[in-house]
């Protein structure tokens, strides 16, 4: 116990109904942390390789980090992690809100869903107490009305319930889950495979606030920090994407019509001003957090949009919005809440309905495979139309709830032209063709096209902004389209430390610089850990995710962007750039390099040693 | 200057007696720090492949760092650097004293020295002030009457000098630079290139204290730390080795007749404790330090040790003491002093002493070649005489003045099975048998033979121990004997730590964690710096090194040790231990491939890269 910290891990079998409780030593906290590094560690030394991920023998993994359910702003969080059903991969997702923090009360850094239950169930964890619940009752509903029942079951107002709505059950292959109505886990699937073993939510009570090595240091720390927590609320008063509509559009950042077009003349109709303006009813945060950056709307009409679940995000604004050439912000929240009602990934459901709508357009789809629906991009109706379809798996939204790198293979005729993804990912709400480094940790990262990790580009394009990520070793701005080395080594500098992030757990959108989430780490563990520790941490998982995927058959071909990325944009300040390829496959083979890997990007030994994770080598084929 | 640090270098070539004042820029600080990042970088840039180290070409670089000359114990140092005449590779040598210091207040970060003087010259630095003086009158002279007539000439007895003795005159390749008389810039032969240069002496008067962004840290720094300190200065009461030479004989650790015996029966009569006991006059210290590491002592007969000179460290004890057989407290005291007034190593003088003795019990070496000196292992007044002819490069001394590699292929005979060094530098006063990861690091050193960046094994043996590396990356205590990747790692991790130390500067016998050494930087320098980036820096730093051996035509056949440590030693704790080569084979091909160098140990394009110094990839052959 040199290391002073430890805690508890439950251990939940399904099909045997068995429940058990582990305590790994200090070393294991120590070089796993928590989060994503709970996540790759438990992925990668209990999966056995090539299962089916809806299978019984898939694992899904709810992980919390030293800092959650602590009194810091932005350690709200939770990752979620499997076997992914939509890249058949390393399967990760993190969420905010207050769930996260209350498995934390309860005494749980994790929990590890196996097996699979007979009948729908839900788990009930208050405190020590666990129990499996029946769920019949609840499977099919919605996640509003999901919980709402359990918590006049339990006669508890004060749970948190991550649950899933009919999209999970449905095994849509991009469904999410709910934390509380408005917060969601939502990529790479993790809400199919909640689905796919009948859990319908997992529900926690918590009393006990966990220890805290120097308590009294956080309020100076927090102190020391309020006039950048004030300049962030404040570069959130409209939440994300808050006032940026337009310049992306300009730039050629606002992906517009399944990312064929490089502007959106609407930009300003769906900004976030604008939904404040008229539709917003404030905002709302996570545990401990006062940054306030969730989005609330509520309307009667045209749709009723309830505001228990929350507004949307940049990131669901676009990809209903441009992406799917509609300018109306009322269908769009709309779009926002049924996501958040049938969990959802919005991006990915986005840019489903926008690469139908592309085929639809192009003639790959007619009238008689929409069900009637005429898929136009614009068409806000039918947008909402398909995305009921998707959740309940009906018509198209049977196909199109495969993701759309399955959906082009089953549509044929040269859809695949139009499939936006990354090793069946679909791609977020930046634009690659801008920020080719965001374009590059979209082909590399373990989970496929993920835009959390990789929007550094965005921030060091000054030596002003570079400053703040000096620490990490970058101390020159480099312009957005660079692919050199000097702009691979920012995205593996810039990821690992993200990466780290997301095992502490920290949101990204905190106030902090890395010096001081280490100091966080280090008042509540007790330890003396520095930078360079949790860096070579980051690094790690990300080894342990890269492992993972090598055994699971996926290659070097998947680090790849689609066709699209390597053509201008039809019109806008794109429309004479593309990424050109042999830049791109130099500079991908340059982050195998970089990273210790060989020309395949496999991670070699020495490699997997100097992390001090030598038995993963041996889970290489 | 948006890092908001930088200072002044100044470039002195005495062949065109010119003087110039050079000022990087703030990244240039940031990326190469001082100290040994300025050495490699300087010589990576400027020397011309295949240079003699002798040469008009060679360029001696003397470079303090941000926190030379502030008020923190441990940072009154300096570096000094070459090619080395001993290695014909990457020279360098760190040095305690109040030179370094007095440099800095001068408003100078390092001096570059080029070109040869027609003449003996000095140097004199009094503030902006620098002038080349005539140094006729004082060549020949040793560095205590060198130091007295420039006190005199210049009339102020505040100077602060490092000089050369005979030794350094006349090309000894192990010659040292001594800073006031009692601290050597040991190693490498840096004392000869300035001999080389025809430079006597650079003689220093600085008034301007550096600035610091947030000095009064400093204060707090200390008083939290007092503790650290007060326990160190403690572990230092007899200085280096202090009642150490029993324990070391009878684990094995104890160099005992040229590394051919494994104990040393009259250790204790050497050990530290005895001369405090016997001839110690206390101890000195460098600027700014409380630590009082240094021993000071003063003998009248049978031989004059005048305490101007100081004491022995444990690796002259060790050196001139068993490694030569010898008890005699006095004698190895008087040929510390010999050493700091010829300016010569002491680790290679005894090793060459040592080698010499083994040679003439062997018969290789006869008293036709030693002036009818019989030197036997255990004759302490032979011992003197030789190393009196080693520094005049008379008789005998003139080929082992050469160091043992070059001595032993002039003399033949099977001499090289009796050599013990690496790359040409002799190997100082750990036994590599005992603590392996030691000689592995012995074995890769860019410098040849060196320990104090490499006696972690020492330190990471119990957990209790381990916890002082944590931040560092290493979680696990392993055993001295060790060879395995976890062992490997922690030689990487710590040494590169140990390089950024020589930039910073900090002294390794220093009472701070490595977030407080990164905290003193920032708080000299305004930075927002962390240990990434710092561990980064020395990584940067060791691949320059690398990167200048290889061009200078070394290889990996020169990353070897020396035959004897693959045998056991005649006696004692390592009678039946041996390095197995196989072993130390794969250990070292582990430790390429960990530092991201290929399978000869060439750093790759994308580890130069990584490490934003793409340009030293150009250098490589």
């Amino acid at each position: 116990m040199e290391f002073g910290y430890t805690g508890n891990i439950l251990r939940v079998d399904l099909s045997k109904e068995d429940i058990s409780i582990e305590n790994p030593d200090d070393i294991f906290y120590r070089r796993y942390l928590g989060g994503e590094g709970f996540v790759a560690y438990f992925l990668l030394k209990e999966l056995k390789k090539g299962i089916d991920p809806f299978s019984q023998e898939n694992k899904l993994i709810f992980a919390t980090g030293p800092l959650t359910g602590c009194p810091i702003p932005g350690s709200g969080r939770n990752c979620v992690g499997a076997k992914s059903p939509l890249t058949a991969g390393f399967g990760e997702a993190d969420v905010g809100g207050y769930w996260g923090a209350e498995l934390k009360h309860a005494g749980f850094d994790a929990i590890i869903i196996e097996g699979k239950a007979k009948n729908p169930v839900y788990l009930w964890v208050h405190d020590s107490e666990i129990e499996i619940k029946d769920a019949n009752h609840i499977w099919g509903k919605n996640t509003g009305d999901t919980q709402n029942i359990i918590k006049q079951e339990l006669n508890d107002d004060f749970i948190r319930v991550a649950k899933i709505g009919p999209g999970g059950e449905n095994l849509v292959r991009y469904a999410c889950i709910i934390n509380d109505l408005r917060n969601a886990a939502g990529r790479t699937g993790m809400g199919a495979v909640m689905g796919s073993k009948n859990l319908k939510a997992i529900t926690i009570r918590g009393h006990n606030k966990p220890k805290i090595a120097a308590k009294e240091k956080i309020r100076e720390i927090l102190k020391a920090n309020a006039t950048n927590m004030k300049n962030l609320a404040s570069a959130f008063t409209f939440g994300t994407g808050g006032e940026l509509m337009e310049y992306f559009s300009t730039t050629g950042n606002l992906p517009t019509r399944n990312f064929r077009d490089g502007e959106f003349s609407k930009a300003l109709a769906i900004d976030p001003k604008t939904i404040h303006d008229t539709i917003g009813l404030g905002k709302d945060s996570c545990y401990a957090c006062s940054i306030r950056c969730k989005k609330v709307v509520q309307i009667d009409s045209p749709w009723n949009v309830d505001p228990i679940y929350g507004g949307p995000e940049y990131e669901t604004i676009a990809a209903f919005g441009s992406n799917c050439g509609i300018d109306d912000i009322n269908a769009i929240c709309k779009a926002g809440e049924i996501c958040n009602k049938y969990s959802l990934d919005t991006i990915s459901t986005g840019i489903s309905i926008g690469f139908a709508m592309e085929c639809y357009e192009k003639g790959i789809l007619t009238e008689k495979e929409t069900n009637g629906i005429r898929l136009n991009f614009g068409n806000a109706e039918a947008m909402l139309q398909m995305l009921e379809l998707i959740g309940k798996r009906e018509g198209l939204g049977k196909v199109l709830g495969e993701g759309v790198k399955r959906a082009a293979e089953r549509i044929g005729n040269g859809a695949d032209k139009y499939a936006i993804h990354v090793k069946g990912q679909e791609i977020p709400m930046h634009e690659p063709r801008l920020k080719q480094g965001l374009g590059l940790g979209y082909a590399v990262s373990p989970t496929g096209a993920e835009h959390m990790a990789n929007l550094h580009d965005t921030y060091i394009t000054t030596k002003e902004r570079v400053l703040g990520f000096a620490p990490l070793g970058i101390l020159e701005p480099l312009p957005l389209d660079d692919l050199g080395p000097k702009k691979v080594r920012a995205l593996i500098y810039v990821s690992n430390w993200k990466v780290l992030e997301n095992s502490l757990i920290m949101c990204f959108f905190n106030a902090f610089s890395p010096e001081t989430e280490k100091d966080f780490l280090n008042i509540v563990t007790g330890w003396n850990t520095s930078t360079w520790e949790l860096m070579k941490l980051g690094e790690r998982i990300t080894n342990m995710a890269r492992v993972f995927n090598i055994r699971e058959g996926l290659t070097k071909d998947d680090d790849w962007l689609p066709e699209r990325f390597f053509q201008p944009t039809t019109s806008g300040a794109l429309s004479n750039t593309a990424i050109n390829p042999d830049k791109f496959e130099k500079a991908r083979y340059t982050y195998y390099r970089m990273m210790g890997w060989d020309d395949n990007g496999i991670p070699t030994k020495a490699k997997l040693e100097e992390l001090d994770i030598e038995w993963a080598s041996k889970m290489l084929p």
